[in-house]
């Protein structure tokens, strides 16, 4: 099998992006969730003041492929604020495309998310999953993770638009 | 009693966000974790990127004081982005000093940072809150929140130092 390339993603990876995206969010049995356009995604990560940061896995293309690399995993993160610690960084995705499990490929995704959150002083990174992802969950603590949520008791809560237009008065 | 205001948080603040700070996670419990200094608050939320944006809830001096405004609230929160519905306001901290409770003064700061995602372009506001605090999740709910973790089952992990340190190879 072809050996597998992290790499930062460029705006004209946002079209493959946003398929594992959609993938991801299929496997997470959230898939009617999903707004976000290829648009957006280049707007929102390639302009001015980058609102995400995101690593990609491709493969080279094989001889006489005209398609380019193809991207079979991804890692999307950006920077939070802890008034505990500081600059964090947080992973808001983390995907590899079913076929290309097994090889470590979203492990080599974490180790790179640490490797920058260490270059930018931070001192810790977060990322949430969902608890029946026992698979995910136990790749996290093997490598050295803590479940907040298991030991501390945090649960994550959103306003939704409506909730927010009526707490606007709007 | 003095009638409260909600304004926007200045530099001059931050030895009073920081202390509320303290306040509040001593109140979750989890004081041992606050390593932030004012000189960080400071420099983190005032400089030329900053990493957070607070609202205060302040009272006025009474007659005579020379102390100033004495901070009684704090909402603190900073932008993330979701890849199913893109720009969100992430409400990182909220606290009223408990004798000022009870006067919806909590209420106030999240209308606020609701007029502000939605002033944004944020399709949703988030935040986190232990389980135990009913009272606070409660609000939350009563406020129009979901509780994510309760309806899709969403855990929050974090990689510390040292994890990040292994992960890096460093």
């Amino acid at each position: 099998m072809a050996s597998v390339r992290i790499r930062e993603a460029e705006e004209g990876d946002c079209g493959q992006i946003l398929r594992l995206i959609r993938e991801l969010a299929e496997y997470e049995k959230l898939s009617d969730q999903v707004q976000i356009s290829e648009e957006a995604l280049r707007a929102d990560g390639f302009g001015e003041k980058p609102l995400y940061r995101c690593l990609v896995a491709d493969l080279p293309p094989a001889p006489g492929d005209a398609q380019g690399p193809r991207v079979v995993g991804y890692g999307l993160y950006y920077f939070i604020y802890s008034t505990w610690k500081g600059r964090t960084v947080y992973l808001e995705d983390i995907y590899v495309t079913p076929e290309y499990r097994g090889q470590g490929i979203g492990s080599k995704i974490i180790r790179r998310v640490a490797q920058v959150a260490l270059d930018q002083g931070c001192s810790q990174f977060r990322l949430a999953v969902l608890d029946w992802n026992q698979k995910a969950m136990a790749l996290y603590k093997a490598l050295g993770a803590q479940d907040l949520t298991e030991a501390e008791g945090w649960h994550a809560f959103t306003f939704d638009g409506e909730a927010m237009r009526k707490l606007a008065g709007k």
